[in-house]
């Protein structure tokens, strides 16, 4: 037998019903709505009751918009997570005056019963002085209240949702010491995060070779995911890429230039790993007493181990996980890329993230899980700041539209970040398209999200497969030395796209683009943002063939009939209209246009 | 620290995330997915399991159908509150076979470490053994076994969903005892539910008069639902339409012709209602002690007194409104009819609903709102088998359309029961249009919907309005006395229409239309179900003027390239082909097409 007459229903932002919390950054408006049902005719209002990531609380209005929808927002001014209500109640004040001045247009003449009425409710005055204490009470006398069930929404830093990454590994680069060049060099390039490989010790046991060879020869330095050996493990920098002092200088170097390192989360073990030795009972071992390793088949990592996730020892591995991440953390590392969080449980991700963030609230989770969209978005649900997507195999125009709406519908759980390759994946687009390719990917990645990320050789335009018909990198990398120098012929390009990016918040808000037709499949053209914010892309993503079509400027994009463009790229102006504009680009060539003010 | 690795998430059916429970009808599937998903590659096997309305449990399959997403169904074969949940679960038997075999079809050659596993998991024998003792287990052996949150299902019989109704006033057809002979008459007519206004004693204080004057002359009979006179209150009959014993005569008449009786429940008392005199508390008074009477301003129903729904005696009322609808239900009565329960809480009703239905779970309750539809979904949510809906007000083919895909957006929380006319209702529509839109109308309500009913007089084409622009009658039967006979020019269609509802389940199970290109507004045409299961219905909705379009047959129905079409109301046939079919139709005609077997 509830008292409360009024229900409150369909609360937003709201996912899964409310067992997972929602995404903000800093300096966003959380767009708060619900339905607010009462039987009668009496006048509802509501608030929205914030409380913030420090535990203080405060109200932000709510206004009817239609329908018995109620709509506002609160300001997410702080990393952490905010929990809010909806609170719904009567004003019969204001209610009592609706129905006097219906009453009186209806032409009803007695009015002695309702001013009786009205006196009992606001005292001894006049109808002029009613309506001015009903004002000043409608949010005060709060008659019937009911409160919504609690929403949660996890704020982080802008960097979550946006960032340009550079990825390298040290060994190439003089390790951290030689890192410490490089980083300010890639910080005049524009980038925002330098992302490392494993800096971890490298075991010994069943080392990889050169372009994965089953066994390394001397000298071979193997794969940095082959982490632990007597070095140390997950919590020790191997010897030959520098010192903890040597780590902390260049976190230092990067901070002055603007720059952020994120390092790299792979829960594996070589075999020489001190955890297998310490701990053995976190590992899963076949009936004959040997140690199981790695596998996804037909594929064999005889040179990793994976914990054993139903080990009776589950609290113990899980904050020795979780203190790894703490180490890093406590040495000025707050961006961690999760290598393959699919295959690891969901409980896991959920307790280890609320874990390191309840120490580090600013510790950014990027997942590496390129998987089925329902774990993929799970993932962004337990709390991993972003995510890779399918963009690396996403390159005709069909497949480019679809790969973009989908993140539009997932845009609630999960933050993309586009990269074109990795040290894992190079496209036969870029194989086969050569620099061309490399140009209107890079494009694509830098305009159509608002996290995108490069690894280091995509400047030069490297794009020699292991074999014909490989994802890998002939002698990649990952299992032998390089000695890298950042001089590709892309950089300048590289340095414009993260100029405008910076320039142009509508290339950064992740808000969505708008297709532009352009009645060619080799044109791409989007719109981000509108009138004069609107950024127009046009992208050649023919490698091999000039283009020729039109870019469609639709009415409601609110541009004026007749403006003049600005190629952010050529630094040429055109003028354009609504309708259709003449385009015609050369491979690899893109506009990257914004409107010029008149 | 949870140890459980499976996620549940995306349960359906789901109201407001199970805040409420979803509909369905005795003999329905109760279609449920949910997404399951863990991480790795382990074989994942799931369950619904449901607690039927007399608490037994038992369990229904579900299938992996695509990206993760399992889906199943379960019987709703008895009246009552169903639950269900989900749970998933590995299965490892099957998890290491399939991992076998991958490795087999990759040509691992060395498999002595899996088989070893595979013993330990299996026991001793061969493959062949361990694939049939894999399959004996998939259901038996659950690890990791994970229950979802639980939703329930209201179940109710079918005729919360499908019916014919006919409304009259008693007192027009010699009472009770009259209506004994009137009832049989409406069975063979093929109607299912005669709905009876309110048949309590009727005020005399403040009495209205014919065509709603303010004061009744002698001998006028007063409104209805003007309840409560010296002679008793809700739980009281009118003297003047019979005694308890006729009503028993009438529920056993109705039952032996397959007809079931409706009353109204509405919650309002006139100023001679017995409950004014012995529970002052229940209402509410202006402060000079006046007791305050029912308003919509302008309208002013002096007759009428509402109860006070916030009087601290609430539990008392709440009880004593109970009891009203337990003295019918314990008479026979199943179905009520609730007058305007949006101007009631919203947890009175989901509070008496459950109270009545405890006691006489087949009580179905039509919700007499025409009101927002947040309010109208909710009082589906909280109870109501099915409501009234904006039919009435809609004639163009635009209105239509719109109004059924509403109906059809609202399908889990709402039944519809489409009223072309009802005793404070007289369209305009059958003002001007006359016998034609009698005829066009009855066709759109007979076949938009599972439930439908007209007011008497309907089926005489009564079209006299209180004055121009008014959508009351004039001579209103709510105010005076008639003499009716059942001998309309409509009979014969109204008969014709309920026989082909009843032979049709298309036509009962509202799953929705399918609209039909007629290249002509004046033509409105839908298809019901499909295939040889399909029924085609072309309605000439203009009054005024002849009417020639086509109906288009899409190629997704399911029909023959050629193939016969009877029309059950003219009895002729035609040869009708996929595309465009001519259709002719003068104003007030219809086809209402079935596929003839060939």
């Amino acid at each position: 037998m509830s008292a409360s007459r009024i229900t409150i229903l369909d609360l937003q932002p709201s996912i899964d019903c409310g067992r997972y919390p929602a995404k903000a950054c800093v300096g966003d408006r959380v767009e708060v709505s619900a339905l607010v049902v009462r039987d009668g005719h009496e006048v509802l209002r509501a608030t929205i009751r914030v409380t913030a990531p420090d535990g203080t609380a405060r109200e932000e209005p709510l206004r009817p918009v239609r329908g018995d929808v109620f709509a506002g927002s609160f300001a997410a001014d702080t990393v952490g997570r905010y929990a809010f209500t909806v609170v719904a109640w009567v004003d019969r004040h204001a209610g009592w005056l609706a129905e006097h001045d219906r009453k009186l247009d209806a032409g009803q003449e007695d009015m002695s019963g309702e001013l009786a009425e009205g006196e009992a409710l606001f005292g001894p005055g006049s109808i002029a002085e009613w309506r001015e204490r009903a004002a000043a009470l409608a949010d005060r006398e709060r008659s019937g209240a009911v409160a919504s069930d609690v929403r949660e929404v996890d704020t982080e830093r802008v960097r979550a949702r946006e960032g340009a990454w550079y990825e390298l590994f040290p060994r190439s680069w003089g390790g951290l010491a030689g890192m410490a060049k490089v980083v300010p060099e890639l910080a005049a390039l524009g980038f925002d995060v330098v992302y490392l490989p494993p800096i971890h010790p490298i075991g010994r046991t069943n080392r990889k070779g050169a372009n994965n060879a089953p066994s390394a020869g001397p000298g071979e330095p193997g794969s940095p995911w082959a982490i632990g050996a007597a070095e140390g493990g997950h919590d020790a920098i191997h010897p030959e890429l520098g010192t903890t002092d040597d780590l902390r200088r260049l976190v230092a170097v990067a901070a002055e230039h603007g720059v952020e390192l994120a390092l790299d989360l792979a829960i594996q073990m070589s075999p020489d790993h001190p955890w297998l030795a310490a701990h053995p009972e976190w590992f899963q071992r076949r009936p004959d007493g040997t140690l199981k390793y790695a596998e996804n088949p037909p594929k064999r990592y005889q040179d990793i181990h994976n914990v054993d996730w139903e080990t009776p020892e589950r609290e113990a591995l899980w904050e020795a996980l979780r203190d790894v991440v703490v180490h890093w953390c406590e040495l000025g590392i707050r961006i961690y890329r999760v290598d393959n969080p699919h295959t690891k449980p969901l409980p896991f991700w959920e307790w280890l993230i609320a874990e390191v963030r309840a120490l580090f609230p600013d510790t950014i989770f990027l997942s590496e899980a390129f998987t089925r969209p329902a774990m993929m978005t799970t993932l962004g649900k337990v709390g991993f700041s972003q995510s890779y997507t399918y963009f690396t195999w996403k390159n005709s125009k069909v497949e480019l539209v679809e790969l973009v709406e989908q993140l539009r519908s997932w845009r609630l759980c999960l933050r993309p970040n586009l990269w074109p390759n990795t040290p894992d994946i190079l496209h036969a687009t870029l194989v086969g398209g050569g620099r061309p390719a490399f140009e209107s990917r890079l494009v694509l990645a830098a305009t159509l999200s608002p996290s995108y990320g490069i690894y280091s050789g995509y400047e030069a335009c490297e794009n020699v497969p292991l074999r014909e018909g490989s994802e890998e990198y002939l002698d990649s990398e990952k299992y032998q030395l390089k000695e890298r120098t950042l001089d590709g012929p892309l950089l300048p390009l590289v340095k414009r796209l993260n100029e405008i990016r910076r320039a142009r918040p509508a290339l950064r808000e992740g808000k969505g683009v708008r297709w532009l037709e352009t009645l060619d499949d080799g044109l791409l053209a989007y719109a981000l943002g509108t009138g004069l914010d609107a950024v127009l892309v046009v992208v050649n993503i023919d490698p091999t063939t000039r283009r020729t079509g039109v870019c469609e400027i639709p009415v409601d994009l609110g541009l004026a009939a007749s403006f003049t463009v600005h190629d952010e790229l050529s630094g040429l102006d055109w003028r354009w209209s609504r309708g259709h504009n003449y385009v015609s680009l050369e491979p690899g060539r893109s506009h990257v246009l914004t409107v010029v003010p008149e």
